[in-house]
């Protein structure tokens, strides 16, 4: 068989096995791999430079479905390679197996889970900066993009970065089949409409009928010339190919065909052509930075800094004696004190300009080739990547993230500004960290322990400089807390800004004879249950104050945690009720009633009752 | 003064106010501000067609600041058109004053709030797409945008969708003043890059010096020559031109001159300068749509249907009676039902494709008009938009969003598709309603409720059907909760699809002679705290069960309304603990402890403690 057969051939059997993945699974989205059948065959059969027996070697190239609903087709080519079996591609979609809906890490050629569409290529770009910048291999990173999922804002983001960045190690196979999930997608078939946007942003691109193997050869081809610019590779597919039922009609998507028979008959029957892709060139071996000896910072006790800078510092320590620690800005390092790291490390240092879901896409694509990212912007802006954050759970990915201008503790600058929702958020993501330190030397504990930490891992600090509380050698560990007052008439328990208050409060309070004990609750998640459980035993009530929305934030994790604990205590939650707007610092904590006095109104309000 | 010289003059007061603005208040953006003030003084005196005294006025152009940080320079316009006094202008960042650090709605001429950047684009866009499909009036939406903002994706959402809506009625003004936070931006000053992008988009680009006053008024004429495209006037300025410590120079972001008395010199001194933009025609009147009498849909206790199609048709009934309902869907509409309006309504439905930013965004442009947007897409990908409803909030704005396809109850799509934290997320909004309906009854009165409801309003739905548990004439009233089984052993708590798990529960339960409580907690937030508290003390032990990750949704909704009534009762919180993958709905409830099952073996280890 010459190459535009087995070609050929290979593309059918990927769609009926993709249509067979599909009948088994008895949902799933065969017309959306069909369109992008025959280019997977031309990829694998010569292009995509992959050891699948090693899916660690790092020559690999990477493989990303941004168009994660295609997962059929996906795994037909893990079984075309050998990868998997027929029974398992047969297991598409049922309890307990790797084949999942859309892919994940848990198979291990998979870099990241897809899915939420418009997050693959962006994080393509991440892979993509780490071959050039970080790894210094010459991998290529394949990416499939729908053209639906060309509407979202992240996918342009990735272009304007791919482009400014001249990563022509990056490749988009994006898949025209017209056709979205209710209708034509806004441009259809206009391939122009696609190419004048990746042009206008720095790419190369190449317009090609998706279905004709030469086209396709002569593309993948063509994109590997490297010019210093990233290639998108525009193919005008059909939804569907190859089988009448199903083929460029709409209201087929995401479905089984409803006589998968006659579609494979159609196709020329199951076929068991196995492929083997090229494999890397051997001996690839990763670029290490240097590392030196470096004393973490250290502050002494009193000294008045904002654990926003604290963090700058602890970072470009860390970053002097781990090679593998990267950082990441939107394009506010100066507020951040990321710029501290660039200063010292401008080679692993990624500005990502005002663009967070990039940023947090870049982070996971570097971590999956083991880099430790750490990404910073302010705590609001967080929220404009939450897709991302949670994906990266799903993603099984290692990230740390760093908040800054916690609440309304940032004062003028108003609402827009404040992270006052982060906490609930943050929480709210599969196996998260979520850490609040309450001054610098506690800052540069935890940012030292977060390096080796697995998961989603955020740091919460503040803009204001407080007073140094801790010793340099104190030791703050993960899922711990400090009791910073012994007292038995009632328990405060802060964080950040709001501990500073809290032991304010506890002064009020011993004026008038009243004993509080003040935990300082760094670690959110996890949460310190014993401590707390003890404070609730002894001192019979609790008082919590946190800088955010009374939900899900501080005040309802110590609830949960004294609910896990079976502990039943009175707990008054202080947070921020009202929309705040501008003002001081102390005016809008006083305002928000998580000030000092209002710390201890509360307390008195406790032991009253 | 001939108008040019005006505009000058005019232009330099914006930029010596600015300043001052900046000086009273300790903080600010006067750089940033000084680089678009030719292009305000020329709007203000000829362009903008705003009655100041009359903001309400339908016919109204609206100006948004984009670049909310340049809010000394609105402030200024605000000044110069006699809207505010120049002691209120100095009360900038002030507590108590309406000028906050970034512009919000407290101020009557302020449509939306802006600081998170690229947020007012999108949002133009939603306003246009009200002048034009809706209100149909002539009036025009002008949008400041700063060049950094440029980099975030929900611009090139807006780029394209008022590209493809052909909105002529829409005008950006792209301050391209080079110099972002940090440093240069990615384009510095290629005013081709971003006329690229945009005409890629659909756009008409105008580019010109953006202080030069003759090419300011050819370029604001030229725009409202309207020829179907919307228009890009993309200006090369300088940031903070005028003053020699600040003009062009790095590091000069978001700070006060430290010689303001020097830079006014340089302006050419204060100045009282009053400037009357064009009145709008008068006698403008929006469209209204026709209303017919509709019965909401009824569905027969028992009858097996999804909430989320529910939805649909309880909405495309309230879009018979009321005129003012319009729908929006991010390209899922045969999946959240929407589709049901859009059939019905399609002069009132917006298809946003696959850009949740930017359907958020034209929610909350369209609300400006007083329209009652109904937003929906899977719960997963509300997250996508997260930043948006956090800023909604900001804005004082009244949507409605639905997210269908809570947790793993959809069964093998898998995670990325499953909401699992959207309660949390959509609690921690300021004023937020979340409401979760268990069955087609009921979303058909929450929905009806719904229209009529201000702030965040959040519907969560379910993929699979259930069936109906009360009849059509029960009323559920935001904030309430339903009591389906009375009992004093134990109290269930559910909603959703865990209210029907529930139920089975305390039928397994009863089997054993144990009588159990069981809560439909439909209405989130607002949350029944006397219905728990009752139950806290009637049955002594609670058990919440929620298709959602433990932190943040319906269990530590309960422990707060239980803190916050002073009530202490151990509650046993079962939520979705692991990552879920593939299955059927029922493997993946087993799994993740939430079935029946494991609801009634959490209530018997409760009884036993």
């Amino acid at each position: 068989m010459d190459h535009t057969t087995f070609r050929y051939e290979l593309a059918q059997q990927l769609r009926v096995d993709s249509i067979r993945a599909s009948d088994a699974g008895g949902s799933g989205h065969p017309t959306s791999s069909m369109s992008a059948a025959d280019l997977l065959a031309a990829l694998l059969d010569g292009h995509l430079r992959m050891d699948f027996q090693h899916p660690e070697n790092p020559g690999n190239d990477h493989l990303i479905f941004s168009k994660g609903h295609a997962s059929p087709l996906l795994y037909a080519c893990f079984k075309a390679v050998g990868a998997i079996d027929d029974a398992e591609l047969l297991s598409f979609r049922k309890f307990g197996s790797r084949l999942e809906g859309h892919p994940t890490p848990l198979l291990p050629w998979v870099d990241v889970a897809t899915g939420s569409l418009g997050q693959g290529l962006p994080v393509g770009v991440g892979l993509a900066l780490a071959a050039r910048r970080l790894d210094r291999l010459p991998y290529r990173v394949w990416v499939l993009c729908g053209d639906s999922e060309m509407a979202e804002g992240s996918v342009w983001e990735a272009l304007e970065h791919a482009g400014h960045e001249g990563l022509d190690n990056l490749v988009a196979l994006i898949d025209v089949n017209r056709l979205g999930q209710t209708g034509e997608t806004m441009h259809g078939w206009d391939l122009e409409s696609y190419a004048a946007r990746a042009q206008a942003a720095g790419w190369r691109t190449l317009q090609i009928d998706g279905h004709d193997q030469e086209q396709i050869e002569s593309a993948l081809k063509e994109a590997t010339n490297s010019d210093g610019r990233p290639v998108a590779i525009i193919a005008r597919t059909k939804k569907g190919k190859g089988v009448a039922e199903v083929e460029d009609l709409p209201g087929k998507h995401g479905k089984p065909l409803k006589d998968p028979a006659e579609g494979i008959r159609e196709l020329g029957g199951e076929r068991d052509l196995r492929v083997t892709p090229p494999t890397p060139e051997a001996g690839a071996v990763p670029h290490t930075f240097p590392s030196r000896g470096s004393e973490p910072p250290a502050y002494d006790i009193g000294a008045e800094v904002a654990t926003r800078k604290a963090y700058g510092e602890a970072l470009r320590a860390l970053g002097d004696r781990r090679g593998d620690v990267v950082a990441l800005d939107g394009e506010v390092s100066n507020s951040t004190f990321s710029e501290l790291f660039r200063e010292a490390h401008p080679d692993r240092y990624f500005e990502m300009y005002i663009a967070e879901q990039q940023m947090i896409a870049a982070a996971v694509g570097m971590q999956v080739r083991g880099w430790k990212p750490f990404a910073s912007t302010f705590a609001a802006f967080l929220t404009r990547a939450y897709d991302f954050i949670r994906m990266a759970a799903v993603s099984r990915a290692n990230i740390h993230l760093m908040g800054s201008h916690a609440g309304v503790a940032i004062g003028e600058d108003g609402p827009s500004q404040m992270g006052l929702e982060d906490l609930a958020a943050l929480r709210a993501v599969h196996g998260s960290t979520v850490l609040y330190p309450s001054d610098a030397n506690q800052t540069v504990q935890l940012v030292e322990q977060l390096a080796d930490r697995d998961g989603i891992c955020y740091l919460r600090t503040s803009r204001g400089a407080v007073p140094t509380l801790y010793g340099p050698d104190e030791r703050f560990p993960i899922g711990g807390s400090k009791v910073l007052r012994e007292g038995s008439d009632v328990t405060l328990v802060g964080a950040g800004i709001t501990l500073h208050e809290a032991l304010r409060a506890a002064d009020l309070l011993a004026d008038e004879g009243l004993r509080a004990r003040v935990i300082d609750l760094y670690s959110i998640k996890p949460i310190d249950v014993d401590t707390l459980r003890r404070a609730a035993v002894e001192t019979g009530a609790l008082v919590t104050a946190e800088d955010h929305w009374p939900e899900g934030g501080l005040g309802e994790a110590v609830l949960a945690a004294l609910a896990h604990a079976g502990v039943q205590a009175p707990v008054r939650l202080l947070g921020v009720r009202e929309m705040p707007g501008s003002g001081k610092p102390a005016e809008l904590l006083r305002q928000a009633g998580i000030d000092a006095e209002s710390i201890a109104e509360a307390a008195r309000r406790a032991l009253a009752d």
